[in-house]
């Protein structure tokens, strides 16, 4: 295997040698580097990616000392198949794809539930920096390795990744808009569609405006809820919320009582649905205790800090409240991701409305930047400047 | 209206005079008494109490120092229409009524939600010892006014309850059995059945062996679970539960780790579906833990005491379990209660093992003895000695 090698339709036996941008260090800008891209090995499949987006868990690991540096980051993304390893059936080169970060077997005892989609084999983990066949990268910079992220590592011109977490896509969708829908928005479209199921007519609670939280209403507005009430503690988020269909706007600190009774009486005993985006703990208490008794249903999406603890009082739940967390909007990756794509193409799911930014890949930094500074929700980089 | 009024066909003008098993002071036993029942007002129905059963309930606001004595307990029974008050046009006398300690108007946003069963006018109100109409008590003696208890008093030969409160069922079900499924057996079947859900040859896990806890095992054989364990601190409890198709027991106390750990290993990561009926919290708890992630759905049951806090990881919810409560197995009393009696009918709900004592009315204290030694499951009170 050679440096030179070109890559062609042979080159699934060879290095890619590409851009990627390479964090070296926890907190330090990321560079652009030469690195090579191993071919796929069994069940592998190495990818061009064509847009690639930021989502705050890139970011929280790259702020986070740990030691997987040097490390590509990079998770929401869309590209298109280069070439396939052995074992790889249902992909070939050409074909449109969706990486994500959790992935779908089809074997385990997840994959083969209708009700999961935590898959054994593929679920997210955060620790591992190989890939899962041999233990190793399939990266490197002058011969030394560079560790993975998510098994995706999708800032990077080509990358290898598990032919279990790549969803294939309708090929006239337009790769620079649905790259998006490879995590945040679909976890939070899921949240709503797929665990909160509100009916139509239904009064929505939604905490948390970012990205997720905005995706859990664009939810709300296809079921046809009636009510979509957005409550943040940062109230500069309103301003954007409003082009996502909500109706009314609560800030936790302008009320001296806790927000679920300000709900409550807004609601005549509570809303039908809640749907929790923020990952504080105070949040998730509150979007429980707000929904209706009888039929409410609150469902959790926010990521928490490892000591908080859900505390409520156990007469909540008996009468007749329901809660439920959801992983990735309860969607199986491989199975309904193309679905998502099509609700975009029918035009029943907007997502313009999320891409505030687009930047070269060359300026890759700056999507860090506007996500650090609140600005926007969704910063499109595209690799072929 | 006289004392001497022969109850008949114009029975519903007068009051009738019967025996009744009176609670004159907290924890003392029941005196058989002579007191007169008020003709029914309207949307109200007198009964002729057949069959009544104790329940933990009963016990509990009979022990407990409440200013609402004298009074007149008993929630679980069968009985025949006497008369009908005013606007009641779908019971006639000789119907036979389960009555509940909870209702269905009918009319208000519970009744009309297909999720929910907690009626806003009938819901069951512990501190309520008179009728709705007019607040007044429709029972007397020696003209001192005797309070109800949930609406239903049927510690009595004859009863006044609101019609929205009774269910009419087959006149071919024998009373002496089908009056157990007017409280906590129903409320076990459901919990498991309309609300845990379980699939055929799910693992199911039932907390607390009581009636309540045996007849969730019920639910859970007549979905076809292929696994059912019980768990119970009492391990006297074992011995009865075999009887409803328990396949593994666990007593909290045999393990130093926590019972959830315990099962999780039994399970390969965890039961399919829990039910808790201890009122315990720590059995709470435990019940949500014990759960399957990725589709796990623990219910509620237990009635808590107040102080007590449900408390977890979020990460537990997050990881895609579901935690419900449930009232009354969510049955809407009149739509629903006729359709359990079915299922007993059609021999595909067994009621005989639970009951395991029978005592005529002049021996009802006998029936508390039982209860308060932790003897059996059922005992069934015959009104005509
Ligand atoms: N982004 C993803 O792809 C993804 C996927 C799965 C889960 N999650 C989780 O979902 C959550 C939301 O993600 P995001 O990218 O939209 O984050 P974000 O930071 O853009 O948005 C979170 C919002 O919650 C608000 N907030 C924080 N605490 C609050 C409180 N107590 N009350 C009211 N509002 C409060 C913040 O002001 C902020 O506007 C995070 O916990 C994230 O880990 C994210
Ligand atoms: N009985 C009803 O009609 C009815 C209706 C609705 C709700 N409930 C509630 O359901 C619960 C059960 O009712 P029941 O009549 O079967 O009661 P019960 O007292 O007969 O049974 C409860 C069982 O739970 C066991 N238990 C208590 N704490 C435990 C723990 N930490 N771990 C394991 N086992 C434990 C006890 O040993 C007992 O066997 C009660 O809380 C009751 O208030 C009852
Ligand atoms: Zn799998
Ligand atoms: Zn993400
Ligand atoms: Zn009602
Ligand atoms: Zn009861």
């Amino acid at each position: 295997m050679t440096k030179e090698c070109v890559h062609g339709s042979e080159a699934s036996g060879c290095a890619i040698p590409c851009k990627a941008a390479v964090a070296w260090e926890a907190g330090k800008p990321l560079v652009i580097e030469k690195v090579e891209v191993a071919p796929p090995q069994a069940m592998e499949v190495r990818i061009k990616v064509k847009y690639t987006s930021l989502c705050h868990t890139d970011l929280h690991f790259w702020e986070a000392k740990t030691p997987l540096f040097p490390r590509i980051f990079g998770h929401e993304a869309a590209g298109i198949v280069e070439s396939v390893g052995e074992g790889v059936d249902d992909l070939k080169p050409g074909d449109h794809v969706l990486p994500v970060f959790t992935g779908e077997c089809g074997e385990c005892r997840h994959c083969l539930s209708d009700e999961s989609n935590m898959c054994d084999l593929l679920r997210i983990d955060t620790d591992r920096g190989v890939m899962l066949r041999d233990g190793k990268s399939r990266f490197s910079l002058n011969g030394i390795p560079i560790n993975h992220f998510l098994g995706t590592s999708t800032f990077s011109e080509y990358t290898v990744i598990h032919s279990g977490c790549l969803a294939k896509i309708d090929p006239l969708a337009p790769l620079d808009k649905v790259c998006i829908l490879s995590c945040g928005i679909s976890t939070g479209l899921g949240a709503t569609l797929n665990v909160a199921k509100p009916y139509k007519g239904s009064s929505v609670a939604v905490f948390g405006l970012g990205a997720v939280g905005l995706a859990a209403a664009e939810g709300a507005r296809i079921a046809g809820a009636s009510r979509i009430i957005g409550i943040d503690s940062n109230p500069r988020r309103f301003e954007e919320a409003k082009k996502f269909g909500m109706t009314e706007f609560i800030n936790p600190k302008d009320h001296e009582r806790p927000v679920q009774e300000v709900i409550s009486e807004m609601t005549d005993g509570g809303v039908d649905r809640s749907v929790e985006c923020t990952g504080s703990i105070d949040a998730m208490i509150s979007a429980f205790e707000c929904v209706h008794d009888g039929w409410g249903v609150a469902v959790l999406v926010g990521v928490p800090n490892k000591d908080a603890v859900f505390r409520t009082k156990p007469v909540n739940f008996l009468n007749e409240r329901t809660l439920k967390g959801t992983f990735f909007g309860n969607y199986k990756p491989r199975t309904d991701l193309p679905s998502i794509v099509d609700m975009y193409m029918n035009k029943k799911l907007e997502l313009d409305k999320f891409i505030t930014h687009r930047v070269p890949f060359s300026e890759i930094n700056k999507a860090f930047e506007y996500m650090m500074n609140n600005q926007g929700l969704r910063c499109i980089i595209s690799m072929e400047d």
